[in-house]
Parts: C-alpha cells; structure tokens; sequence
C-alpha cells in the first residue's frame, strides 16, 4: 500500500488532533523522503525572539513519522526510540520545513535524518537524527 | 544572586507564555538540580494512549533550563545546543516529572542529565542528555 | 546463568584481543552495572596531553558490553546501535575508570548509561548514553 | 592558511602516533568537507566477524578533527564535545571510508555530520553528528 501526503497527514491528524489545530502540512511523502511544514505561530517563540527548541523537536518527530507511514503504509504504532537535535542557527519568525529521510530500513527499527530550515532560506537551523521502533516487524 | 523555584516558573512563563496555559510548575531548584511538572492534559497523547514524545522532550528542555536558571541566575538567553533523548517506557496518563541535574558547569555551556517520571512510579519513562550554551560566560 | 567479572572478562578477551593486549580489567559485575578499567598507556594521548576521545568511546562501549553480559549472560552477539558520548573534562594521565548501568531492559534493547572517571578523582570526564540491540530476544 | 590533506595527516600523525602506525589515510580535505580512510587491520574486529564499534567511532573522529583541520588551519587544540553515532549495518572485512562535513561553522563550535561506508559500498554503515570545541574563537 502506497500513502500520499494527504493521506499520511490524516493519519497524523487522526492520532494527533493539535497537528490539526498547529495547521501542520505535510507537503511530501516518497521513498525514503518527507518533507513536514509547521505555519509560524506566536506560540512557538522563546526568549531572544527564535522559535523554541521544542517546536523544532516537534517537527522533527513529526516528520520522521511522516517518512516510516509513507514508506510502510498505516503504521500508527511506530514509536520514537532515540532522537537526538543539534541546534544550528536562530531560526526566522517564518514557517519551518522539516525534511526527513529514513537512511537506514532495518526490519525492527528505522534510523533516520532530518533537517530543519526557516522558510525562504536555505541555511541549516537544526540537524536531527533519529530512531523509530516498527512494531512486529515492517509491513511494507 | 539567587532564585527561587517560584522566580524561575515566573521568568520562564514570562519568556513562554505557552508555559503558564499548561500550567507548568517549577517544583524545586537548588545547587546543580531543578525539578519541574507538566500536568497531564488530553493534548499530549498520541496514538497508542501515550504521552506523545514532544511533550517529554518540551518537558526535559524546561528542566535543563530551570535548573540553568536556578543555578546561575536570570540567564534567560541561554540557548539549547544539543539535546539527546532515548524513550525507555510507555508513561502514564498522569503528570509528567522532569528532574534535571546539571553534570558539567563551563564557563560557555552546561551539560545536562534530564530522568523523566510519571507521577506516582519509579520506572524513568525517558532520559535525557543536553547542552546549553552560556551568553558571554557565566554570571553565576 | 550468573557471570563472574573475570567471566564476562574472559569473553571480552576472547572476543576482542586487542582488549587483552591493553590489560582492560573487568572490576565488577552485577544487578544491572558493570564497573571497568583501561589502564593508562602512552597510546591514549592526544594533542594537549589528555586521553583521546576514542579512547573514552571505547571504554564507554566495553562497560556497556559488560553490563549486558553480567545481566544476560554470555550473549555474545549483541550489538550497539547507538552511542552519545559528551566529553566533561580533560582526564589525567591515569587510569580511566566507566561504570556501566541498564537503565532499561527491553526484550529487544538495552538502553544504558556510563559515566568515566579518572582514576582517583570523582569529577566525571565522559558522560554516555548508548542502546545495545539483543539478538532473538534476551535470554536471561 | 589552506592545509592540503597531506598536511592535514602529518598534524594528525604527529598528534596521534598511533594513527601513523594505522596507517591512516586522510585522502583529502577542502571546503568544509573530509574524507578519512582506516586501512583494514584484524584488530578492528569484534564477535560476529565484523569492524567494532570504536573503530568507527575513532574513525569519525578522526574525519571530524581532519575536516576543521582543513577549513581553519593548524587548530590542534579542538577537542571534541559531543558524539552521537548510529549503527546502521555490518561493515565487510575491507578498509573503512568517513566522509566528514561541517554543517555549521560558529565562533566557538563547529557542528559536523560523518557518513562511514566500508570500501567498494555505497551502503552506510554509520552515521554520526559531532561537535567540536574551537579554541579562542575561529582562526580562520
């Protein structure tokens, strides 16, 4: 089974209503690739006038899940196992994008790489990596 | 100069709003340590009934800087570096406890130890590893 | 099946050589922790006098070997999938103590904790965190 | 000053005799990348007949240390502050590949990413971040 961005971005609104609510987008799913927007919101800014570092966790997160159900189809149970973030620049007070690619398919886990920009500009803010559990095996 | 738990909850709601919507409580600072609670509210589940992994990594990041608050004193433009996480078990739906202690103190950043609980168990649900980097050398 | 420091040694030995080769000593094993020693050798030092980072990575990776073998039991097969070192402070030119804890015990990973010390001093030099996959679930 | 990869291994050589006496190759350096080759040796291998987890890590060190070497110039004392490794697949019993990047250059840290593949394979075999500590600011 094959997901579109569309299809995959209810899932996550499904499991996740606050996405909804957030206006994620998930703007596309294929291969081993996702690519994840979060609208700017007041809410995200922190101390300094950047967007917080939680925010851009956030989408981390979100975008790696984006990547496994395009890549898997309907694997809502797969959860995070490690994540690790380094944090680049100061992100602008515009959208963030979130790309994400799954660099190593195993059958019990996945590890992926995701990197984070500000809208508009194609300086590095965030630089994450991570680990997905794939309950009773992947079924893709 | 020193702070209390309840001065570094008011600079923290100050610089993030969102913080003082959740109702987060900065319950304890003092030496190298912070403890600080998010409680349970709908908005952190994800699928499976869990604690969405945001939310604990929101909660490790307010730790880390609670008690980088805590120990050196009105900082508020410490900035997060690197954050590493590994998710250990399923938490409950009840408050999440965040206690976080500060490993190594430099003159231009900490590194930080995060053990994350559910209220009411001793199994940590997640740990956590960061580094924040110190505006212009310490002041404390 | 319950394995002795010198057991869970003589594995290492078998395994690696080179471990023999260095005189690495297994102090201690038990409950969920492994206590391990490198003696100092010239070979350690890097630039500016102070023992190299790889030196630290591999002391944090046997320790964590070892806790896995005192609690499991001969699992010879187990694996890192990951390893997050943050380096504290510059160690002398002494021994180099890792004290290994399983702060997590799933059946199909072990997540872990190391903290290095030089030898005589209780300043921590290395902080790591790391997760061991278990081949074919764990057998103790 | 620009240092050629030739330059850049005597530094290291000298620094860490026993790279010399690995045979270390740094094949080249420039812009903000590295590429570092371990020749195979029978003391990289650990149970399971494959390259241990230390060489990798001593390898991506190594490839980090080559790459700021090269985009600042003669900076021996940059020690490393973080590094967080996954393991993605088994290498072959062939000579080891790190491919180092800068991914952020900052006044007082560097932030690099390093894809290792074992020779003749475009499979990674691991992947790593990394941060390094720049001695009183930037040089270059």
């Amino acid at each position: 089974m094959t997901l579109s961005a569309k299809d995959v971005e209810g899932i996550i609104y499904n499991g996740l209503p606050a996405a909804g609510d957030a206006g994620v987008v998930v703007e596309s799913v294929g291969g081993n690739r996702a690519r994840v927007r979060f609208p700017f919101r007041g809410s995200m800014i922190r101390p300094g006038g950047t967007v917080s570092g939680p925010t851009m966790m956030s989408l981390a997160d979100t975008a790696m899940y984006a990547a496994i159900l395009g890549r898997l189809g309907g694997l809502e149970m797969a959860v995070t196992q490690n994540l690790n973030i380094n944090f680049l620049s100061k992100p602008g007070q515009v959208d963030l994008i979130g790309e994400a690619e799954i660099i190593r398919l195993g059958r019990r886990s996945a590890v992926m790489e995701v990197r984070i920009y500000s809208e508009g500009s194609d300086e590095m803010v965030a630089h994450v990596t991570g680990t997905y559990a794939l309950p009773g095996g992947k079924t893709g």
